[in-house]
């Protein structure tokens, strides 16, 4: 990296330019300026942005810049996956029904980090109603793949120094499949633990904020001001010997060598670091939480979807119709209660496997691969809906590449509700493979 | 009744209405004319309308009139609580923030209903944000009562004849204490049966759809219509010797003299009609349930309503701030996640309880007593919210009164996701006590 590049404000985390903010080696307008200038040169290439807010975010910048030093997010620009609601930016759900929609209200997670001092440069690109029809955006990395989806453009723009934090959503695997893809840090919490106002809903029963960073420590910064939670900065530190169970999913077959070799490095760091790794098996009934979960997504976007589908048929997409609306027509009400208790029992095995054994995580594949190539697909949430739908915290970290040098995640999957503890961990989980 | 009143399309309940439809002895343009006949006289004493949509109500039933008699609904208006969104209508939530607030899409169970044929009559009277701060309504049985709530207007409307179906919503006891202080049944179906698109989130945990009704055999066409789910007539007939546990709940001593004879009135009649009812006791741990259910509303109303909080924190109520604001600020993130576990292990309990005894309902309280006197509250959830907690269908039926008249309800509860089932035990209750 020559000196330009680390001096550009774009490239620094939350965390790092938080910190030069505070210390007066930086203002909220340089860095927006700086964000807005790496934008201008690559966003026609990347097509993260649905809608960029450049006079707002520069005028609030200012206003910033004139008092107190406060928030947890004091000048930090973050984008926003355009499936959430801006008062103040054109709000379109990747849908073209909703071309020029403007909500009169801020999603709840969108107000808290603004609330925080963070200012909201625009709007990401999501695919429609942030299920699988792509939207626009290309893997920063490579052009001719996929960025992942359903958070196609907060994936984008944080990897490619857009903005340092992006806010997306994840059904299936929608935060930590792209983020994946782009080789950033993608989290998506604990079921319930951030906001879903101002969300345009795809399925009630996994609907779940995540987050975008280029760090861990970012991340924790960014849940505590999205969530008005108390602000943890990550313990690494305090992390010694944790057991860790890999999950080979009931998808291993699917994975690609590079995956496996991730994996097999990871394990190999983490153990010389002194983390105990062991074989978790699933049960066999988790065979079916793939096909519950697919059903209940296509149950409630039948349903869900009612307004778009009775108003606009025309205007939904063919792969909607397919992948939702099919599986929804076709699912009978018995078969909806069975996999919500099929969902019951999963997560009560989990509860119970984790504390029998006394496992601080799961490593897992964050994805089968590499970004595939192409657009029209954003790739399969095989390796995510899982966690979705155990309503587990999850990470994937950015350490390893595959064969066309894309990069490789690897997944950091922790008990329910334990999200400090477990961002902890990964974050040094994180420092271990950072320096092997 | 006089023949007047009998004849009165606006007295029927939306099945009958829908034979005569079907049979050619009524039209939707006469049944739509009555109800606006008797919304004008009414209205003025009853409060229940935020928004009548006469002309475009009319223009629907011409139409509908006009073609083929298909729908489950077909030429049924329905009244609509203000807490959901309607595109041709204002949606203002119960709060002058939202003042003439016009959303682009219908709720999806009101887009759901008119594809069944059903005419949006209106929005309904809804408390501030579906929480305490009340609205304008009053009961129509007494004046100077409370008609309950959130769902106010939705009970005063379909008690009052104005309408024979109104949605609501429940996250405490907002379908089933309106529905009964107003004297109509009430039901609260097993969580995510129907969908919350469109709803305006109170909190996420809880928020149930609901119907209002003036009949069972309604309750079960309403609930196919607007969840998109089979239409399952009622069978009270295929109910022989149902096993029901009274339920007493941690509130008992909150109960008033009408509501215990009426509880021993219903039992005495359901034994005589070969019931077997037993006692159910709930264990020591359920009486925290109460402050969980509290502090869940609180710990997500704080986020869920971060951006009106933020923008317009003057025109959030005193109600909101203390009831929801001040419990949320003061709740911190470990009770809220011993909260979340207190509900799971609670539905354990009962699913296995339920199971154990071979019950077919419970049966509770549906308030403490009749409505109180004044517009300032509308009274406690103190018998409903365990049901919400519990994601239990709950149906509040109408046959009694207390010592000013008004309706006193019971409740009948029924295991999870079984609503079918449970609405022909109800229907066949609902036969006893009337026959009673």
């Amino acid at each position: 990296m020559n000196m330009q590049l680390r001096d550009d404000p774009a490239r620094l985390t939350a965390s790092e330019a938080r910190r030069r903010i505070d210390g007066g080696a930086l203002t909220a307008t340089r860095l927006v300026a700086a964000c807005l200038e790496r934008i201008e040169r690559r966003e026609p290439d990347v097509l993260a942005w649905e809608h960029v807010d450049a006079k707002g975010a520069l005028e609030t910048a200012a206003r910033l810049d004139a008092g107190p030093t406060t928030g947890l997010l004091h000048g930090i620009p973050f984008g926003v996956k355009d499936i959430l609601d801006t008062f103040d930016q054109p709000s379109t759900y990747g849908s073209p029904i909703y071309r020029g929609h403007r909500p009169p209200w801020d999603a709840a997670t969108v107000a808290l980090a603004r609330a925080q001092g963070g200012i909201a440069l625009g709007k990401t690109v999501t695919t429609e109603f942030a299920n699988r029809h792509a939207g626009k955006t290309r893997n920063p990395l490579d052009p001719a793949h996929t960025p992942g989806g359903s958070s196609s453009g907060s994936a984008a723009a944080v990897a490619d120094f857009h903005v340092p934090l992006a806010i997306g959503t994840q059904t299936g695997g929608s935060v930590v499949r792209p983020a994946a893809y782009c080789g950033v840090y993608g989290y998506k919490p604990s079921f319930r633990l951030l906001s879903n106002t101002g969300v345009r809903t795809n399925t009630e029963q996994f609907d779940t904020v995540g987050l975008m960073a280029r760090s861990v420590e970012d991340v924790a910064l960014f849940k505590a001001a999205v969530g008005e939670l108390p602000f943890v900065p990550v313990a690494p530190d305090e992390v010694s010997a944790p057991r860790i169970g890999i999950c080979c999913t009931p998808h291993w077959d699917q994975t690609e060598p590079a995956t496996r070799d991730a994996l097999d490095a990871a394990v190999r760091a983490l153990e010389a670091a002194g983390a105990r790794v062991v074989n978790v098996s699933l049960p066999a009934f988790f065979d079916a939480l793939d096909r519950a979960h697919k059903l209940i997504c296509g149950f409630e976007s039948l349903r869900n979807y009612a307004d778009e589908l009775t108003r606009w048929p025309d205007q939904v997409s063919e792969d909607f119709k397919r992948e939702r609306v099919e599986v929804g027509t076709a699912a009978s009400l018995a078969e909806f209660r069975d996999a919500l208790r099929l969902g019951e029992r999963a997560r009560r095995w989990m509860d119970a496997m984790i504390a029998e054994q006394a496992l601080d995580a799961l490593l897992t594949p964050s994805a089968a691969g590499e970004a595939p190539e192409g657009l029209a697909s954003t790739g399969q949430a095989t390796f995510n809906y899982l966690w979705t739908h155990l309503h587990m915290p999850a990470v994937t970290l950015p350490h390893f590449t595959g064969p066309r040098g894309l990069p490789v995640g690897i997944q950091l999957v922790g008990p329910r509700y334990a999200d400090d503890r477990h961002l902890s961990l990964v974050a040094w989980a994180d420092r271990v493979l950072a320096a092997s």
